[in-house]
């Protein structure tokens, strides 16, 4: 059968036995190897099982277990040596466990299918990527909520629609996004718990390959999570580069993190907060790719499944870096406070402006339309909304009193909301503590 | 100002003071309606918070809430009249509310803003929402697990890479699909968690425009959830379109599920599995539009938000459908236990020649080539495995006896697999009561 | 057959012959019947052939056009009926036309199936959608070259990183999006000829299955188009958000463009370049979608791919509003020169000052090390780069002389890049004059 | 400034000038190393260009030159080392130019930015990618062609829904997907041609960072190419891969595109196809990932377009190897012509006797009930459609006579369709003739 086989019928490319080009199309090893502490952690596991089953004699065993630490210690010291045949890292070290320990050798497989251990190596791989990202989080997390602790006092301008809205704390926008990160660490660890539970009929020796469908999920879920995370990010870089611009000026981060331009001597570029917003698309383009090809895919295990892997580490290696260089922004940015609080103008306090006429007993609705006169009366007469005489205001609605002055204070008007998650300094400070207290509970 | 500021400088399409394409563009009353009852109960907890707060007087309060069961009953009955100025929902009740008790109206969105309130009706739309799914989820998960329970007896083939693997039960098959439905019901159910939290500052008369950011990652969720629960359900789809074929011939479905052709007259489509297996795609595309348009936003509200309400709509319609039919095609299809026990073949057993050998003490690997020279010689002879002779055999390994043809038992062979998940019929009996008492405890 | 086929067998929701569900689930008439005018055009044309062919009489042809034209009166007048067993607009037209002419309307299908028809109907609406869209585009291009004509002597900053770089013509930044879309023109120009080039077969009474493959990467095509055409509005957009931010003021949109907000009186956002900027991600959806359900798809038709349509129409409608809505927002916002020009600073010219002295024979990389230097010893001076004195400038480089005075000047800078492209009036007029032209050969 | 700038100040987790991951996350030399020809191509066109400008002296430039051969020379022979401060293969070559030659090195980025070097770059690179692409799908649509004049006897089914159609020739599935490939080709050429197009200002010293937006598309358009490409090629590969199944066996892979199972010896799976089914999804995931990475960017060069390179990289990467691996399976699979036209059966043939009656002057809607009438006949009897009795027949429609029976001859019924792009035999001769001549004119 095999002689003519592989012979060109209809002259394509390829003549011989082989094609190099499918070997290496098909070839994992590139990349897998990177699993290689996972797959001997899962053999090391596996041959335990083996031996409880009297599958494999104690002895046997021991060998095999012996034989295992060798090549671990070969990977961990960088000689262990890929070889051609190796396709893939299971094969790789099991080819090596032959050289070392002969026959026995072979019983490592008994009951087991490759995919078996692609699955198995993966989530014990999966395992420990989610503890180093939840690390990683953590350490920005605790850097985020200490600035916002250093920096409470600092005002600035809460923007909607990229319009000034209404003046905030610097630490409130802080913590909101220090907030956004904890529910993405929430998120991680409610996924680490699916990864702990075994398929069932895991253990047996004789396991189902429609598992392999419930663990393809399982990294989709990684996928999305790492989409989710780092888009997050990218909203928060989004603000942060806002903030560096020139005419905004707010922050300035530190050369670590900047570049300057091959052409124009003058300038000083935010590189690293716009590759930390670039990469949501990467991630997400890589947990696009990996639905697509999963999808109306047959039941069980197809080749197809392959491309699970560089998606996984790819996603890791991403999230990882983001989170790391993240830290170090925000660990080294230095704020202009003067410039921030500049910012603040009087037409920000529009709402508190009516809701002075609301404690009047006007529906809001009304006091809404009020203040906006009031805005409209200002820019007509070209000066800020404070400088409106009380004359001016009374002409407006007769409610408006020499008490209106009051609501020309920035501060007050940020001490105005101290409900949970407010404005206020009390508000603030109690997310700083609740947040503190959440990373202790959190911390591995 | 305004007089001329509307006016065209250079030419545009638009003259005058609105743009009604620019109108029709911003307004979202066409698909934001359906969310009237959670607009209308929202409202209502609002009013009753204020009043808490001393915001509303105990009788404005009870005019507004009686205002909104009328605008309720108006909805429920139909007749609810959406005029010209109503461009969402929000304002669309607001302004009936104020036509049916005048002024107190105005003082129900006192502290409120319109993001506040999409928020919260997005948010009580999706409780329900999930509710509903969960339901259908349910129901589709009884009925397999009940057709499972029903036609455990029936043996046919187990596929990977689409190839004939191992006997496996019929049951074996569905159940692998329930429990992967089982998981994704659990995933909802981890949603629902985080969407009855209420976010940080809630509650408060002025919330916080950064929950927002936090709000529309759980949507993103809910589109994610979406898109994995229909790429789960087209490959349990493309199988059961493979196994409708003419050439597999394993199953046939109820007419109701079925179209003819317009042209050919034998024909008999599987359009429902078909389009079951399409959705998977339009809720991921859904989710990954509004991913790409979070992506780099700045913080808090800005209007390219308003995407997430028709894709939220879209996918919940698309999976309520996808869960109802499948269940219908479930419930109807008709198995054709001959043609499914016909397609078992001896080469199926290949790997319980090896294991025979493997409990003579040979190691796996080498039973596994001992094994596939068996399927060699018996396609060089053209003959089944099954028909190979002990002599054959022994001239392979001298380890092969007589009690070799204890092999050549499908149903022996599906019963070896007794651990939880495999294939032997308490297994399989085990993971239908599993599945009992799962349901139990998960319905609503 | 039928008594026992749509009987539940294990309980399911569904009872009876029909479910109503999966008849909704697989009709498409809610959407399909926009193509009305299509479908009437195609039947028309398809009638002539037949007639050609002798499988209809001439006076069969006869009563059939006559139909078809009653119908298109009914759809036109808004009177046509939509009946319960139209799935889609082909068999409600084909229904109709035999209420009104009988037994001929029979004949109009031979040959023809309902896949075919949907594939012309498409290809038809196809056609008249990019032809609308070129017309849009042209008239947002049209206003933006007349605009950059009016407007050229405004200076402005040119950024790269969102950082100040060089000064630039205000007109030169609208010409290069204005350059942007006249490519998107060009694409859908090839596309368009894609599109009216008939498949293989057609024309022939039996048309071949596979022509549907071809004709479905078509319309990934323009969905894909589409979210090319809308991510580039996206960016425009996005300068345009930033340009119109407090912080910047250089433009200010038309109220007609704005809206405020329901709680803060003095805001006012730019909803319509926000909703502008969302676009590009709900079409790219739309595109992600279609291609994930297309993945993998056998050959020919399948359900699967009646998701084409709801996702052109979609995309179609988008670009159009959104070119609409871009139209006018160019054509009426107002920009404020003053705050532009104030906007240019003499850092910006470093680059200038490393080409003086490039002009003096320091090579490039030096020049721009010295330069550099001139810029640190400007800032650490706490001065402007062009109040450095000419012994601060001797001092980093002997070459510098008292003409340095002539680089601070921006329009001097601007008017040095004069080759096709540049920055010179004389580049920005011909690039002017350059788009005139090919809006003059694109007019259709 | 700098002494203090770098110090964390908010207990990050970097201390020190610079962050090592922040470089490394900066980097792109691992990657873009592969442009070396192209960037040393590039330089040498510019610094002509800059001796035509007199901005180097044409013994500087001889330098240059003579420096960049001696860099190219290094690359070819695998010596280039990449030293620790070589970020990209732009400041790469740089770096060595300089060693190489010293001071005239820097003068060679007059008026360059690193920018305008990478877009030069990646057009120089995406030319040459689109050349060896088109190589490669004009040798698989070669081998497909020459396959299908060879094979033109063999008739099979022609499939739509996955359920047996109408007879058709092998050649005619064949050709199908060489022509989607062909039209592939043709919009691989339209690209080229506006990579081809220098962009408004390049070939002046000075050009202008627009220039790089509408750069940036073409890289979308090259992603979105590799998609539609690999998603065509997703759908032949599933065709095949059904074709190979147990249950169709039409097709045999030969052994080179084929492996087994580690734990089933009988294994034989169709991996080769499987990965070609994966990889539209991947291609998909770049584009997607790129195309989310631009949205909302601002104008002009952000450090986000970093991610366009390895995402070109891949995508052709991948279109080459999944070019070339199917031509290898075309040219050396195997067909059963036996099976396939034994899967031929007379209800295939249901239209056919449909047409009988349209000939006869029934109505093509009535005769297709007719004929829907005998398919239900023959079923009831469980009988094939052609061995209903001419007593049958006549019981349906008067019309049927004697000659029906030669209605029953799947060649014939074959050779009806002989329009262009018909099934019968002239009409795929043409076909096959029709390619070859596309063919000999698209030869590069």
């Amino acid at each position: 059968m095999a002689s003519t086989e592989g012979s060109k019928l209809w002259g394509g490319r390829f003549v011989g036995d082989t094609d190099p080009i499918m070997e290496k199309f098909n070839a994992s090893i590139a990349y897998d190897q990177r699993m290689w502490d996972a797959d001997i952690r899962g053999s090391k596991a596996y041959v335990k099982a083996l031996e409880r089953a009297k599958l494999v004699s104690t002895d046997e065993m021991e060998q095999i277990l012996h034989g295992m630490d060798q090549i671990s210690d070969e990977w961990s010291r960088g000689v262990f040596v890929i070889k051609p045949g190796d396709e893939d890292i299971h094969t790789a070290n099991e080819r090596r466990l032959k050289e070392l320990i002969g026959a026995p050798a072979g019983k490592l497989h008994t009951g087991r299918s490759r995919n078996d251990q692609v699955v198995t190596d993966m989530r014990l791989w999966l395992r420990s990527a989610i503890s180093t990202l939840t690390d990683n989080a953590l350490q920005l997390i605790t850097t985020m909520v200490e600035r916002a602790a250093a920096e409470i006092e600092v005002l600035f301008p809460g923007y909607t629609h990229m319009q000034r809205a209404q003046p905030i704390r610097w630490s409130h926008w802080i913590l909101s996004h220090a907030v956004a990160l904890s529910r993405d660490v929430e998120r991680l660890q409610e996924l680490k718990k699916r990864v702990n539970v075994l398929p069932l009929g895991s253990g047996a020796i004789a396991g189902t390959p429609f598992d392999i469908d419930r663990e393809l999920l399982q990294r989709a879920e990684f996928l999305f999570w790492a989409s989710l995370c780092l888009t997050h990010l990218s909203k928060m870089a989004e603000d942060l580069i806002l903030y560096s611009t020139k005419e905004f000026s707010f922050i300035k981060l530190s050369d670590a993190y900047s570049t300057g331009s091959s052409l124009m001597p003058q300038k000083k570029n935010a590189d690293s907060l716009e590759l930390i917003r670039s990469k949501a698309g990467r991630a997400f383009g890589r947990c696009a790719g990996f639905m697509m090809t999963l999808k109306s895919l047959p039941s069980t295990y197809n080749k197809d499944l392959q491309e699970d892997k560089e998606a996984m580490f790819d996603c890791y290696d991403n999230v990882q870096a983001v989170l790391q260089v993240t830290t170090g922004v925000m660990s080294t940015l230095k704020i202009n406070q003067t410039v921030m609080e500049a910012a603040l103008s009087p037409d920000m306090l529009a709402t508190d402006l009516a809701y002075y006429l609301v404690r009047k007993g006007v529906p809001f609705r009304e006091a809404h339309g009020l203040s906006g006169k009031a805005v409209f009366t200002a820019e007509s007469k070209n000066i800020a909304l404070n400088q409106l005489t009380v004359e001016d205001l009374t002409g407006i609605s007769p409610l408006f009193g020499s008490d209106v002055s009051s609501v020309w204070d920035y501060r007050s008007s940020v001490e105005q909301y101290s409900a949970p998650g407010g404005t206020a300094k009390s508000s603030v400070a109690a997310q700083v503590e609740h947040l503190r207290n959440w990373l202790k509970k959190h911390a591995q």
